[in-house]
């Protein structure tokens, strides 16, 4: 601790709660009654078909990072199509146009490389794109002499005329050989289906060289079993943004093939004695670093060949049983009913009514981007390949993987809390055994397939942990958390966490991106506060209290700027507080990013000089036009995500347009949120302004549509926005349904006039969590003046 | 099949065997009782302490490729120096320097680059080397700066006058550092103590860049974590001989490190996001493809520290549990000791006296040698990783790895199944747990570590497995057996096989070396047939017995040799039968490899042209000197192992000196065999001819001192020769033993005059097993005449 002036220990701030009483709800009781009606009983008709809702190409242009392929909520295999094999870097050095392929997929392309079994959806950087498949007829020898890693010879023309998606199925025809591809999938098994032509000559390609964000030497090892005529294992092996991964395969055509081979690519030629065969062909073990295989058929026109490939992170004989546990049959269709009926009862959890079929849409498919992660990761058994590169079993939870959670814990971890209860704390249980798997004792930063890839900043896990205890969440050993979490927010070689420890800030010339780094993890503090609270140890809850008000030691009094400091407790010159870059702000400036301070909010209004200059402040944020200097042509961000300075395509801003609130501008929060729905939201594939986030950007649009926005989890309390939604009925655990109903919904009223909670006048802009999860109704009258 | 005539099926040759009744025995009884007394009883005194007779520099220098450090019988870890750091390829040529550095030991090198952990015993060709700790003082500056892979910069000068080796135990004075190593070793656990000079660098070096046969892109993989201030974990994966190969180690130490570090070595930047942290210092967590780290302590004079590194094939967990099951404690000397208590178990398995100490000390190293392969291939808990690369357990048997078995076939699994029936079983337990996982459907044909490596040729398991079985092995199961040998023998595309099926010849013009395949293929199929005799499959015992004479289309009546012959049935032109390149044979030539027909010597002799000429080639075969140019200055055919044109530095003769016999030249085979076990063995470390392979050099010695030789494995008998003992017993099974004692036994009377088996003349060169196992008196009665 040097000689910087410790603040005093603060509390939460005691913002006026609303009580709750049993008065009766008269006037929405028909609307409530209707609606569970609607809902109700086994099956689904149209109306409860909710998957019609869904177009997965919204956000497959640009910015958006999404996929269109098929995934069960939550699954482990997404199957997907690929638009792109650019290197991700070219003699060296990095190839820019790789970031919109973080999954895969842009639909302004024009031809598809094949499908493949693993992606992310919405991120900023990128990996996997595991076990690459094409359907193809004729030779495949100019496919074979390729030996440029980076650049397939093969590929198809496709046109969106011939493509189609929907929850948990995919179309395209591939123009060039006139197959249809049709792909669905099981929790771990995709399943492709190809209607060949009349061939001699049909081919399914496996190409293992294949990455998303590929590159000569991302490959580590890959080995190959052809088990049978029919069935084919292996695993490969890659270093990329997960530095050390493996992920298992099994595949299993429906019909044999009648010959098959492969080629190796490997720039490190093999030394040992398989040079003694001829390995290429009907040889069947495969071994190196980069190998694409082929597999030959016969076909009749219009023969349907399936093929069936599961995945798992333990190994190949795990792939196996997930296969034959999954999928034992070859019925296509049938995965793929199955498929829609898991999205639909997913789905239903929130039912909607919009002022347009478009907004259903927007909503809907909002809401099936939030359940594209975390997902899945364990075998059927409950086995898994853990970080420390062990096999574990999941005692008493379900394993996921792919931690966003600088974007994640914002909105997205928020609405699990919501509708997937069950699911959160099992994503919290995943987080506390990477933490005991951890070398370093930490909870994941960015998680995915059994490895730490430290992208962004903080130690959110512990937002997504306090949040999930703060509103009840059950079933998670408390005790074991708080130590976990302190565990965590103790690693001196993190991110400048050692400094921070002893100083109470980053110093910038330590560790960049200084302020956005000592803002977040002062909020993680309280975070870990709200759980020490909880786990009834006060040392450790003043302590962290203590560190959560660390943000002060970044706030300049004379420029009222939260600015980047050095070691020696200077303020670094020079200071542009519009920069993006070089500032000590990560995606994001002084301006914007200095309002991150969202456990204490009426604090950083003093600070800032009042509630009038704190409104001003905003209002300049979103009505200044940022100059072009200041803007990324690619990455997070560009002028898709941007109104004024306000940059809605990337997360640090999120919570903005709910603060007006704290300053008693509640109608400029109002107008802010319902011109960001409508302008940062479409219904198609331009529909995200910038990277859904692993379901971040969408989490903001179910709240925000539905009338509030957890704008500090850990807070048991969602702050009001403006709803635009005529109505919902959010189905939460117990059976229990909170309606919203939105009286004089349209386009213009956008101002909330008047919020009841069953019946009640809401006296804050805060509405408890309580009274959501305990059902009833809620009322948003509203209004087309402020 | 072509136009070839079919031989009629052949059968066993029907040699008289002798008929064995309960005389008593006189002669020897007082003999027997004395050494029965001589080692019965528990613990060792001088009398038993049989380790004081093995020197294990035997072999150590030029082709002996045997290492000097420690081990146990059998043991998964050979933990032993390096004095070798060559790359094996220089700029994508072969370097030939690396041969002699199978085992990483030569005796006239003046430095040590480290201790590792896995070490093959007398192969010819190698791989291994795995987890290479060196103790320094001092900077490791310069050790980490030098980035050329192939060469360390810290090595230390050492003496032989400072350096000891026993079994289970190597000790040197590191020169340089003045630090003294000492090593010795549990099962699956090695372990190091280094007495330190004081210092305030004391350093423990793990160099993960290092393989025996090392080249840059061997190495895979490599992932370490320090898990606390004493202990690590992680893995190495290599693709060398063994294709897919990873290994997993825990290392404790006996203190906590004061600090540590890494340095990586890849040619493959790593492109991901850990490149935000100084991973060089202090950074729990190495991952990535050539990895070398230090672990600093401060040390008093004369301090000892103690490191523990165990081996698992399936994981760090494992090792771990290996380490803290079979070393708990710190006591070097109780580990060292029980060690030497378990050699000296194994050693007493046959007690000798022999003429002098010099070659008491050549038997018992030579028995010391034939316990270093197969070895142990599992964690203690019966997991290991297989050749489908998954984990499996063991039911019902000890896993083994190291299947030298182009070799090992031979004598030294003949050995087993006299002295050590129970690993002999679970070693062919492990051979068909390798079928099983074999996705080519085949035993072993040289396999380790989890791969197979298809080095040399045949499928010589089968002969292992009719061997035992033939030899009354039980639990064994006869008809899984014979169905993993059918399916062996079946396999297309291995080496020639498919046109051996179809031709009844390995064609030299699809396949090089068809006459050693021919000739081997027909050996291996004959031992099917027995196995197929006793599971009573009366079918394929004959459809093998066909097969097994297939010797004969190789046969080239007008030339009388063995010859290459081309796929139209043409014998190949022009023919060299000395040349031992190219001809059709490996590693041999027509002249000496032309005799491999073990099954059926009888007919041999008889296609050779009767047993005058057959003796007449034999005699030519050691009284004619090779001319140079059919010598190898390195490898298999060396001067140092050769006798005329007999080559015992190399296998595929090691029965010839015994084939007078079935010319009825016994006296010959009895002046031959007493030359070569003493001209070509000896005690020092130039004491063997050439590679001692797997034991199977050491496993002849064995046999022949000890006066008979399993010529044709698979047959109940053994082909009499000249003991060099002075007299023998062999601990057999149930508490039988039999003793040899040999009459007038000199250097000079090398001429057996009688032999008698509890007292009855032997009336055949035979001696059947079931002699040896009932136990007795063997007695050989020698002469200085024939």
């Amino acid at each position: 601790m040097q000689d910087i002036e410790l603040p005093a220990a603060i509390r939460n701030p005691d913002y006026s709660l609303p009580i709750m009483d049993q008065k009766t709800i008269t006037s929405s009781f028909i609307l409530l009654l209707f609606v569970l009606l609607l809902f109700s009983g086994p099956g689904y008709s149209q109306e409860d078909d909710l998957s019609r809702w869904v177009n997965p190409f919204i956000g497959t242009h640009r910015m958006g990072h999404t996929y269109p392929g098929a995934t069960l909520p939550f699954g482990m295999v997404q199957l997907s199509p690929e638009t792109n094999y650019l290197p991700m870097y070219i003699h060296g050095k990095y190839n820019p146009e790789v970031y919109r392929y973080c999954s895969g997929y842009q639909y302004e392309d024009t031809v598809i490389y094949g499908f493949s079994h693993t992606h992310f959806s919405g991120t900023g950087h990128s990996d996997l794109g595991d076990f690459l498949l094409l359907p193809t007829t004729g030779s495949v020898d100019s496919w074979l002499r390729n030996n440029d890693l980076t650049r397939s010879s093969t590929f198809s023309v496709f046109s969106h005329r011939d493509e189609a998606a929907e929850p948990g199925y995919y179309r395209v025809k591939l123009a060039t050989s006139g197959i249809l591809a049709e792909l669905t999938a099981s929790e771990r098994v995709g399943f492709h289906s190809y209607t060949f032509p009349r061939s001699d000559s049909a081919n399914i390609l496996l190409d293992l060289v294949y990455n998303i964000y590929t590159y000569e030497g991302k490959n580590i090892w890959t080995f190959v079993r052809i088990e049978n005529d029919s069935t084919i294992t292996g695993y490969r092996q890659t270093s990329g943004w997960a530095r050390t991964r493996t992920l298992y395969f099994a595949i299993r055509f429906s019909k044999a093939f009648s010959e098959y081979g492969h080629r190796k690519y490997d720039t490190v030629p093999y030394k040992g004695f398989y040079r003694r065969f001829d390995e290429s062909r009907n040889f069947p073990e495969m071994a190196g670093r980069d190998i694409r295989a082929w597999f030959r058929f016969q076909t009749a026109e219009g023969e349907q060949i399936g093929v069936r490939v599961a995945l798992s992170s333990v190994s190949s004989a795990g792939a196996l049983r997930n296969l034959e546990a999954e999928i034992p049959h070859g019925d296509f269709e049938m995965v793929r009913a199955e498929a829609r009926q898991r999205w639909n009862r997913e789905l239903a959890r929130i039912s909607v009514e919009t002022l347009t079929d478009d907004d259903r849409v927007v909503f809907y498919t909002a809401l099936y981007h939030t359940m594209l992660a975390p997902v899945l990761f364990e075998d059927r058994d409950g086995t898994y390949r853990g970080l420390d590169q062990e096999v574990h079993h999941s005692e008493g939870f379900t394993n996921y993987t792919v931690f966003s959670l600088w974007d994640t814990y914002r909105a997205l971890h928020p609405l699990f809390n919501l509708i997937h209860p069950d699911r959160n704390r099992d994503m919290i249980a995943s987080m506390l055994a990477h933490h005991d798997q951890s070398v370093h004792h930490m909870l994941p930063v960015w998680s995915h397939h059994a490895n730490e890839n430290w992208c962004m900043i903080g130690y959110h896990a512990v937002s997504v942990i306090a949040d999930a205890l703060v509103k009840g969440l059950t079933g998670v050993d408390t005790k074991r958390a708080l130590q976990a979490c302190i565990n965590t927010s103790s690693v001196p070689y993190f991110d400048g966490l050692g400094d921070y420890q002893r100083k109470g800030y980053v110093p910038e010339d330590v560790s960049g991106n200084s302020v956005s780094k000592t803002l977040e993890f002062a909020y993680d503090d309280w975070c870990i506060a709200q759980i020490a609270g909880i786990a009834g140890d006060r040392k450790s809850y003043e302590r962290y209290m203590q560190r959560a008000a660390n943000y002060r030691h970044v706030f300049d009094p004379v420029s009222l700027y939260m600015r980047p400091r050095m070691a020696d407790g200077s303020w670094r010159i020079p200071f542009d507080p519009l920069d993006t870059h070089g500032q000590g702000f990560i995606e994001g400036n002084a301006w914007n990013y200095g309002l991150y301070v969202p456990h204490n909010i009426p604090e950083l209004i003093r600070l800032m000089g009042g509630r009038k200059r704190f409104t001003r402040c905003l209002d300049s944020i979103f009505e200044t036009r940022l100059d072009d200097r200041y803007i990324e042509k690619n990455e997070d961000i560009t002028r898709d995500g941007i109104i004024g300075a306000y940059v809605h395509g990337n997360e640090p801003g999120h919570h903005i347009p709910y603060l007006y609130n704290y300053a008693a501008y509640p109608w400029k929060t109002q107008a802010r949120v319902r011109m960001i729905i409508n302008s940062m939201y479409g219904s198609g594939p331009d529909g995200l302004c910038g990277n859904d986030d692993a379901g971040q950007m969408s989490a903001w649009y179910i709240f925000s549509s539905l009338g509030f926005y957890p704008v500090c989890p850990g807070l048991p309390d969602y702050v009001l926005g403006s709803p635009s939604v005529k109505n919902a009925v959010i189905r939460l655990q117990g059976n229990k349904t909170l309606s919203i109903n939105v009286i004089n919904q349209s386009r213009e009223n956008i101002y909330v006039k008047r919020v009841l909670v069953n019946g009640k006048p809401l006296e804050s802009f805060l509405l408890p969590h309580d009274v959501i999860m305990n059902g009833g109704m809620l009322i948003f009258e509203m209004s087309n003046t402020p």
